[in-house]
């Protein structure tokens, strides 16, 4: 069956339909960091979402796209963190359950915050498989549909919407850069790149320990992800079908960078731009650091994916510097 | 001679001449902060602020304020830090020089972006006495014209458009918080509450271990801040005459906060808001925190002063709670 892509009025309506449920994001810049990079550098503040990331966009989309029936059991889902609280949050406005399975080893500020919006967690060990199999047995259980983090229409329609908003709220851009893990992201925003502004290049940006889109976009095929190693904990999982047919077709170039310029890239961002940014939301200002994309005398826009780390394990990564 | 006050012309003249060479700051607000603490609280982050603080206000303002023929020689300032980088940076604008006597044990990220912007510095002990000594001498030797963190018609008029912002942004508010040490940020504030939403109580807020201000409204005359023992390294000097005429007259109240609470309030905001504030602009929420002010079922401005702290004193002060 080939894989159905969303449209410009797809994205258009997502934007419609989440409107007063997520928040316009800003725009940050910052003088210094232009001058320190020789480039116009435009920071779309995610972190500052709903639920902490830009996963509530996609989650708000798909529980709104979907008629009232199908959700009468409630939601399910696996998910590292963010995903699975813009679902619970999203469950929540919608009132109806929200079932979660969680890798064991999530961090605590992400679990905590699912509990608050009320998701019902289950937890499980961190692979792809046994994720698979626990949401399985959840969904047999209690007759919930799954949304899936990344692989799913109206998840990839709504986190368009983002990239969509950037493109509006800045000059024309020569590049935009986002994280890449599933490909949700990645894919919404080379779409609206596409649809909205066909001058960008969309560029993907991975962590060099979980390389799978790297590799994927390298290959032409899907390589599934293992045994990933990287402080970004949102990017760990395996690229998804849907966002690799769009990343074939509309992404410029996937880059990798290192564990050390992703913190470096977090601590960059704390102290000139004062804004919190969980490690897998460094990546694309990491590839910056690290002169992966060459972005002098260009306009760029940054897709800040996310702000969910708790303070603790900041403390850490700044102390290890 | 009786102090000359800033009237309600003299603060949207200030927003109009600062316009363009300061940043409309956003006002940031957060479901789970306001159902924790039982109202509606928002967030003027003037962490966002150029030079990282509302200080670039007051700065901006007095040197576009003053003739060309007074600044021939440069400008002159003592600061622990925020206003030398606000001075520093609006006289590079001007393109004349700034020299700016600091205390020795000024935080480095403060020192070194005042050297950023161009700003010539003098070391002295960190003491009042012992800055403006050599304050006199460095205009004595250059010709500079001195212009005061606070003391300062046209400091306090700038200062006084945060919140005026922050009113034209937001639902009539019960409350506005702003912390004090000077007395210039919460004297303007007092001011354009007064001016701009005249039910508005403001509440100057101030650690317990530097509480000048807090004895000076009880006592109705100034009491000079000796030895002063706080993490919030902005707070640390004594409030200033025309700061304080206008405090009196028009602060609802001023209360105190420990040194803990601080701490927690910025690892709240930090953790929630996803945004970096120095210990001084912590103070206000920390007020919260430690319900000095009932806040309960009330819409609550609180102004983030700044967010000029380095990574890794952020992580010392998260890893000690």
């Amino acid at each position: 069956m080939p894989v159905s892509v969303p449209k410009l009025k797809d994205i258009t309506e997502a934007a419609k339909r989440t409107a007063g449920m997520i928040h316009h994001t800003p725009v940050l810049h910052s003088r210094t960091l232009n001058t320190l990079f020789d480039a116009a550098l435009f920071f779309k503040c995610e972190n500052f979402q709903k639920a902490g990331s830009f996963k509530s966009r996609g989650a708000v989309n798909a529980l709104f796209s979907l008629d009232d029936a199908i959700l009468s059991n409630g939601v399910a889902t696996h998910s590292s963190g963010n995903h699975a609280q813009a679902l619970a949050r999203a469950a929540s406005v919608k009132n109806i359950p929200a079932y979660i399975v969680m890798p064991g080893n999530a961090p605590s500020i992400k679990v905590e915050a699912v509990k608050n919006y009320g998701g019902l967690i289950t937890f499980c060990k961190p692979d792809l498989q046994e994720r698979e199999n626990t949401l399985k047995k959840v969904i047999e259980k209690t007759g919930a549909i799954e949304i899936h983090p990344y692989d799913n229409f109206h998840i990839v329609s709504g986190q368009a919407t983002a990239a969509m908003e950037l493109i509006n709220d800045t000059p024309p851009l020569d590049f935009i850069l986002a994280p890449v893990g599933g490909g949700g992201l990645l894919g919404g925003t080379a779409l609206s790149a596409r649809f909205f502004s066909n001058g960008t290049k969309v560029v993907g940006c991975e962590p060099g320990g979980a390389d799978d889109a790297f590799r994927s976009f390298r290959n032409g095929k899907l390589i599934p992800c293992t045994n990933p190693r990287t402080i970004a904990d949102g990017l760990l999982t395996s690229l998804g079908e849907l966002p690799f047919t769009i990343i074939k077709k509309y992404v410029h170039d996937i880059v990798t960078v290192s564990e050390k310029a992703i913190t470096a890239a977090m601590k960059l961002l704390f102290e000139r731009l004062k804004i919190v940014v969980e490690p897998s939301a460094a990546v694309p200002f990491a590839a910056i650091l690290e002169n992966k994309i060459d972005v002098k005398n260009k306009k760029v826009g940054i897709i800040i994916s996310g702000g969910n780390i708790d303070s603790e394990k900041l403390a850490k990564i700044f102390k290890q510097q």
